[in-house]
């Protein structure tokens, strides 16, 4: 068997149900961050996220966009836990023929966005290798009080999303703003029950919340905020590397959430027999299969 | 110009050069670890480490002592700044084609690893590239009074080694022990000076402790403890991968670590102007050019 066969998220469920951890582990594997204890008020996030030439980014990109698109997707996850982004490491395997100018404009995009995001590069590893590889580790704080993970979720949430989908991979994959903001605005000023960044697409990414959280969905066609890049619906649904906000809230936290145009309403939370289902904008119910980006 | 005509040093250098950090980090890139404000009495400790197929290791290794081997190495990262290693992330790049078989062992190598020093595997990314790919990031935490850089070394103090060097090639580069529990009872015991682990090679990583404590040195070939795999005395100096500890030490300090046959010394920190300097066999003093492996 070859782990195509079983898939990225039937391994990832395969290494976490052997992996045992101490107490001092709020949240292990299968989260957008590991949480760990830090002190009485704080937990520290911790999570990795590797990128590959040919995979993630090419090298016709911009060295400067993918050093910063590097840095920015753990800030992103730092940010759906509702975390501050604090320090990174970088690995980076790169071909003995790579051009030091390539190497600066790489590490310019990462040291921007570092700066801009309060993020500290405190260490690295360099190794030879064939392709480019970029690993970034990053370590984030959050309040305990306002920790999200995916597994919260309740019948009766409305579902929120920040900014638009579809077509990131005409670019916004390279160009997207981590939602920090929106992230620790929520964290300051709302109870949020569930929150993922969406990374492997939109339907993809709810369906982790409602498999974690054991529930289910209905989403309405009409509400998708569609970005102009999108081709078609499905392609707003399924697009991967969005890296926008995907959350939900109780209805009495709703109603406030209403009033910022940051979050826009796109469902509900339903309970698990129901399903996960999309009202089509002529009214049909329509069952979901999440679709999006896998890596095997 | 290439990265290989600048060096893995000079890269790194380069970077570091143009990295700004806050006041919560103690040390941020060019030591075996960062280390990071964490409470009145602890530092943190954040390290990464890269292996690469082809590079660090190859498909006929034993899939469980590459994965093994990919935890040890950031073990040892923590060992030699005096901490206790705690949780780690993992990144995989896999080819698609990837036996479930070879991925269960090398996870295999690496929890049984972590369970044995107590270190939290928390979280991790998959990703598909053409060769096989780790990258593991690890926290440790370190008493202040106890913490280990390479750049407290100070003229007169004797130099002292763990274990035994050369020919890691032949094996021991997958199956070494990260000198955890002599790095500890060195922690608890003793007041080192500088400390680091030899994953470059005995010179060459003696060379960084003297750059950043700004020293010199003497070592005796006769004081170089030789493994029965080392093929030549060149070959214990410059064998990359022994990941044995290398530290120095006052006097009055040696005298008692003397006494525990762990820690064997080597030689002598001298002042800068003296340089580095092997005393041979027959009593010529050698001036040494460190040698090593680089990755570029």
């Amino acid at each position: 068997m070859t782990i195509k066969q079983l898939g990225e998220f039937g391994l990832i469920e395969r290494f976490r149900s052997k992996t045992k951890t101490d107490l001092s582990v709020i949240k292990g594997s299968g989260d957008d961050c590991a949480v760990l204890k830090l002190d009485k008020s704080n937990y520290q996030l911790f999570t990795c996220d590797m990128l590959i030439e040919g995979v993630d980014f090419t090298l016709k990109d911009s060295p400067y966009l993918v050093g910063r698109k590097a840095i920015a997707i753990s800030i992103s996850d730092i940010a759906s836990c509702s975390g501050k982004p604090r320090y990174c490491v970088i690995s980076l395997g790169l071909p003995k023929n790579t051009k030091l100018g390539f190497l600066d404009k790489l590490f310019k995009g990462m040291s921007d966005i570092s700066r801009e995001y309060k993020v500290n590069i405190v260490g690295g590893d360099l190794s030879g290798n064939n392709r480019v590889v970029i690993d970034v580790s990053m370590l984030g704080i959050v309040e305990r009080k306002c920790l999200t993970l995916r597994n919260g979720a309740k019948p009766g949430d409305i579902i929120f999303v920040t900014g638009s989908f579809g077509g990131s991979i005409s670019g916004k994959h390279l160009k997207f703003t981590p939602r920090l903001k929106e992230a620790r605005n929520l964290a300051r000023g709302f109870k949020i029950n569930a929150m993922i960044d969406v990374s492997d697409g939109l339907t993809q990414d709810l369906s982790h919340i409602l498999k974690q959280s054991k529930v289910g969905a209905v989403i309405y066609e009409n509400l998708i905020p569609q970005s102009k890049e999108a081709v078609s619906l499905n392609d707003a649904l399924n697009s991967g590397e969005e890296f926008e906000l995907l959350f939900a809230a109780s209805r009495p936290q709703a109603k406030k959430l209403l009033k910022n145009p940051d979050y826009k309403p796109i469902g509900e939370i339903m309970k698990i027999d129901y399903g996960f289902k999309l009202v089509s904008s002529n009214g049909r119910e329509i069952n979901i299969r999440p679709k999006g980006f896998t890596h095997f």
